[in-house]
C-alpha cells in the first residue's frame, strides 16, 4: 500500500483553497489526516473532503505539528507568518502567495517545466502567479528547442484572479447595468467598473509604470525558465470573465522555428493541448478551459513582423492550473522523487 | 454666409450611420439638403436630423444626382456598387467600409494624421478601420519625432464594431447566463459566446493565420503613416464591452525617446488626450470614451524589454472616432482646403 501523508490546506475557505481540496480529492492524493485551516476571519466555516465534513480551524504555529504537506493560499502576510513555522515542524509548505516566489532560497516551480528545482528546497516551495504558470507551460518546449530572446505579453484576466468578492462584484454590476444602463457603479474590489468594461490594472503600480502583476510575470518567467537574459514586457488587463485567463503572447526565438515545429512540440508536452484550426473556427476561449487541467493554445502563427517570431494565444483555468492543480502536482512530484 | 452642401448618408439606419447623422448635427456641419439612404432591407425607417424627421430612401445610382458629399457606411458590397456611381455624379464619397481602403488610387485618411493625402482624391476617400484610426492618432507624433520600427498590438474590441445585432447578442447572452449559469448559448453574430468571455477572432481568417481585422490594422497603418517599412503584428480580440475599443500597443522607435517626451508630444496633438496618472489610479477604460471625440492614452511607460521601446494603452469610441467623426472631419477638411 502506498504511503499516505497528513495534508493541511491553509486558506481552505477561499476560491483557490476550495479548488485545492477538490483537486486533492479528484486526483486521489494519498491523504492520511486532512486538516483545513484558515485565518481567524473565516475559521469555523465548513468544507467537505472525500464526503466528510470538516470544520475549518484557525491556524496557529502548532497546527502544523503533525502535518507533512501544507498547501498555503491565505494571502502573503499569513504565509510570511506561518510558512517558516510549518517548515520548522517538518511540514513542507507549497505556497501559492507571492511572498516567497522571488526568494533565491525558495524554488519557484511548475512541475512540468522545472521539476529539478524541487531538489533544492528547504521546506518551502513557491507556486507561481497564475498568469505566469500557464504561459511557461506553452513556452517551455519552444525554449528548450530554439531559445527565447524576447516576449511581449498582453493578458485578458478573469475576475476570479482577484478573489470570489471580485466575481460577485462583476455579476452585481452586470445586473445593475442590465436593469438600468445609467446605474451608478461604485467599484469596490476591482479598481474600476468591470461589467461591460476592461481594466488595465491588476495589483498596484510600481515605480517604472508597470503593475506588480506585470512585474510578477516578467520576474517569475525568468526564474522558472532559469534564464535572466530573456527580455519580457507585459500589459495585464482585467476582463469581465469569471474564470479563465487568456494571453496574447508574441515570442522572439533565438533560432528560427516553423509553426509546424511549434505544434509538434506542444502536442507532446504534458498538460498542454492545442486547440487551433482557424478554418474550422477552432481556438480556445476562457469558457473552454474552466475546470480542466490542460492549458489550451491556439492562434499559433508565424509573426510576420520579425525574423524569428511566433504569435500564440494561451488560455487556462487560473484557479485550477494556475494555482490549485500546480500546487498538488508539486506535492505529487515531491512524493515521486522522495523529497517528502 | 458660408457655403452649404447637399449631404447624403448611405447606411443611415446602422450604428455608424446614426452616429454620422449625430456628428453632422453636433458639429453644425454646413448641410443644405440632407438625404438619408439605405439598402432595400432597411429603407423606409425614420431618422431625425436637426429636429426634422426623414424617411430613409432606398439608394439608387440616381440618389446621388444632386448630392455633393456622401458618407457611406452600408457594407463593402454596397459601397462597391454605389461609390463609383456617386463619384461619377460629382458626389464625393467618404467611405467607411473596407472596400476601397487599400486601393492605391484612393486616399485612406485620418485628418489629423495625413490630411495631405486628400489632395490626390478622385472622388472617393476611404475612412480607416476603427481600430487603426485611433491607434495612428497616438502614433503619429511619435512617428514624426523619432520614427517607428515595429509595433506589437493586442486589442480589446467592443461588440458595436460588429454592428448593433452583436451588442444585442451580448446583452441577451448576458441576461440568459445571469438567470441560468448553465444556459445553452448559441452564438449568432459573434463567433463564440461573448458574454463573460473573450473571443480572439474578428472577421474571417486569411492564409497566414491572421484575421482580416489584424491584416487591416497592419496594412492600413502603413498606408496612413506612408511607410511600408514599419513592421507590425496584431492579435485582435472581441471583449464583452458595448462601445469603445482598447489597444495594448508595444512600440519600437527608431531613435530613443523618453516617456516625458512622448507625453509632451501627445499632449499637444489634436483629438488625443492623455489620461495617465497611475499613482492616482488614472488610466482610460472603454466606458470613459463613449460619446467623446478624443482618443484617450494611458499606461505610457518605457518598455523594459528593449532599447527603444514605449508601451501604451489607447482607448477610443469606435463608432464615433473610429468611424463617424473621422468621416465628418474628412469632409470638413476638404471644405477647408476647397477640395469639394
Amino acid at each position: 500500500m502506498p504511503k499516505k501523508y497528513n495534508v493541511c490546506v491553509l486558506g481552505a475557505t477561499g476560491m483557490v483553497g476550495r479548488e485545492m481540496i477538490k483537486v486533492l480529492e479528484q486526483r486521489n492524493f494519498p491523504v492520511d489526516k486532512f486538516l483545513p485551516l484558515a485565518s481567524e476571519r473565516t475559521a469555523g466555516q465548513k468544507v467537505t473532503f472525500q464526503n466528510k465534513e470538516y470544520t475549518v480551524k484557525e491556524a496557529t504555529s502548532e497546527s502544523f505539528e503533525e502535518m507533512q504537506i501544507g498547501l498555503f493560499s491565505a494571502g502573503a502576510k499569513i504565509s510570511a507568518k506561518f510558512a517558516p513555522e510549518a517548515a520548522k515542524r517538518k511540514c513542507i509548505v507549497i505556497d501559492n502567495t507571492s511572498h516567497f516566489r522571488m526568494d533565491p532560497k525558495v524554488p519557484l516551480v511548475v512541475p512540468e517545466v522545472n521539476p529539478e528545482a524541487l531538489k533544492t528546497h528547504k521546506g518551502i516551495i513557491a507556486n507561481p502567479n497564475c498568469s505566469t504558470a500557464q504561459m511557461v507551460l506553452a513556452l517551455k518546449p519552444i525554449y528548450d528547442a530554439v531559445g527565447i530572446e524576447r516576449l511581449v505579453i498582453s493578458t485578458y484576466q478573469s475576475t476570479s484572479g482577484w478573489g470570489k468578492e471580485a466575481i460577485a462584484e462583476m455579476y452585481e454590476q452586470t445586473k445593475a447595468l442590465l436593469e438600468n444602463p445609467k446605474a451608478k457603479i461604485v467599484p469596490k474590489y476591482i479598481f474600476k467598473q468591470i461589467a461591460f468594461n476592461v481594466v488595465p490594472q491588476i495589483d498596484s503600480f510600481v515605480d517604472n509604470g508597470y503593475t506588480k502583476e506585470e512585474m510578477k510575470m516578467i520576474n517569475e518567467t525568468r526564474k522558472i525558465l532559469g534564464d535572466e537574459d530573456i527580455q519580457i514586457t507585459a500589459t495585464c488587463v482585467r476582463v469581465p470573465v469569471a474564470i479563465g485567463h487568456a494571453e496574447s503572447v508574441n515570442i522572439k526565438t533565438k533560432k528560427k522555428i516553423s509553426v509546424e515545429a511549434v505544434r509538434k512540440l506542444l502536442a507532446t508536452f504534458p498538460t498542454v493541448k492545442i486547440v487551433d484550426d482557424p478554418s474550422m473556427g477552432e481556438y480556445p476561449t476562457p469558457i473552454d478551459c474552466v475546470g480542466i487541467d490542460d492549458t489550451l493554445v491556439g492562434r499559433i502563427r508565424e509573426d510576420i513582423s520579425q525574423k524569428n517570431g511566433i504569435e500564440m494565444w494561451i488560455v487556462s483555468d487560473n484557479l485550477r492550473r494556475g494555482a490549485a492543480l500546480n500546487a498538488v502536482l508539486i506535492a505529487e512530484k515531491m512524493i515521486e522523487d522522495s523529497l517528502v
